[in-house]
C-alpha cells in the first residue's frame, strides 16, 4: 500500500477516527497490529517499565480500553504507586504509530465478575499462577497455571492524549487531547 | 515455526545468546523485529511515555545499544531528568518477549562527529527539522527536514537487566542482570 493513500491522515477528525479503528480491530481480530500493544509504566523507584499486554476493550465515546491482567503481577504494583500509563501500537498496514497516554483505573472482585465470566476457560488460566509472575523459581518450568477469579484484574485506561503519526512521504502527525474534546492539532513530526 | 522447536529456550546462557542475537538481527536487518523497538521513559511530570525507535548498534560484550536522535525531541529533555530506559520488542519469528532496562548518556557534538559522517544523507534529514519534533504547527506540513550535525545526538543505553520471555506450549523466563555477569535465573512468567 502507498501510505500515501492515506487520504484519512490529511484531515485532524479522520486520523482521529482511524486512531479508534485502528484500536477497534485490535480488539476484534487477533492479528491485527493493536491487539499487542506496549504498556509503559512507571516502576516503584520511578523507572520506565514496558511489556507486550493484549488489547480487551476499546469504547471510543467513553475514550477507555481494558487489558486484563494477574492481579499480583508487577504492573499492578507499579500502577497503585503510579496511576499513568503510555499504550504504544505500531499499525504497519496504516503506517501509523499511536502513543496514548493514560490515566489507569484498577477493577478487581465484584466490578469485574461479569467479565470473568466472558473469559474463556483456557485464557482463565493465565489468571493464579503459583508463584505470581516475575517471581525467581529454580527450573524454568517450576510453576502451575490458575484459574483463579480472585487474581483477575481489569485495568482500565481513561486516554488523555492521542499521539498520532502516520508515515508517508511527508510525515503527518498530530495530538488529540480528551480536554479539548479530541479536536485535535498538528505537531512537527 | 513450532515453539517447542526453541531448544536454546530450554538453557539460561543460550537463552540469553539469544536476546543478543535478535538484537544484532536488528541491527543488520532492516525487516527484523528488533529494528524497530519500543523505547519507555518518564516524562519530566514522571509519567511514562513510549515511542518507536530504530536501533542502530549493538554490542554484546559492552551490554549496550546505540540508538540516533534529533536532540530536541521530547525523549531527549526527558531522559536529562531521568537516565533511565526501558526497551522492548517483540520477536514474532523466535516468540521471544525482550525488555531490557538501561541506564542512558546522551552522546552530542565531537562525540557523535565520526559517527555521523557515517549516516546517509537521506537519513541526515531526521536531525534538525524546524520546528522541533513534537512542537505545534498550522498545518501538517508546516514544517522543514534539516541535516543539522548539532542536531545529532545518540542515547547509548547500558543495559542493566535483561527480561527475556520465550512463548511456547509452556512459557520460559528469565532475568539476567549486570550484576552478575549476565548469569541469570529463572522466573514464574
Amino acid at each position: 500500500m502507498n501510505a500515501d493513500h492515506h487520504n484519512w491522515a490529511c484531515d485532524l477528525s479522520q486520523l482521529y477516527a482511524e486512531v479508534w479503528a485502528s484500536l477497534m480491530r485490535g480488539v476484534h481480530d487477533r492479528h491485527a497490529p493493536a491487539r499487542h500493544p506496549t504498556l509503559a509504566t512507571v516502576s516503584t523507584d520511578g523507572r520506565p517499565q514496558a511489556r507486550t499486554v493484549v488489547l480487551r476493550a476499546a469504547n471510543k465515546m467513553a475514550g477507555t480500553l481494558d487489558i486484563h491482567t494477574d492481579l499480583h503481577s508487577a504492573k499492578v504494583r507499579e500502577l497503585r504507586v503510579t496511576p499513568f500509563a503510555a499504550l504504544h501500537v505500531w499499525d504497519s498496514s496504516a503506517h501509523l504509530q499511536l502513543r496514548l497516554e493514560a490515566h489507569v483505573t484498577l477493577l478487581t472482585g465484584p466490578d469485574v465478575a461479569a467479565i470473568w465470566e466472558s473469559v474463556p476457560a483456557a485464557s482463565r488460566l493465565s489468571y493464579g499462577s503459583d508463584p505470581a509472575p516475575g517471581q525467581p523459581i529454580a527450573k524454568a518450568r517450576d510453576y502451575t497455571k490458575g484459574a483463579d477469579q480472585a487474581s483477575f484484574a481489569i485495568l482500565r485506561l481513561a486516554v488523555e492524549t492521542v499521539d498520532a503519526l502516520n508515515l508517508g512521504q511527508q510525515h503527518r502527525r498530530a495530538r488529540f487531547n480528551r480536554d479539548d474534546n479530541w479536536a485535535g492539532m498538528w505537531l512537527a513530526p
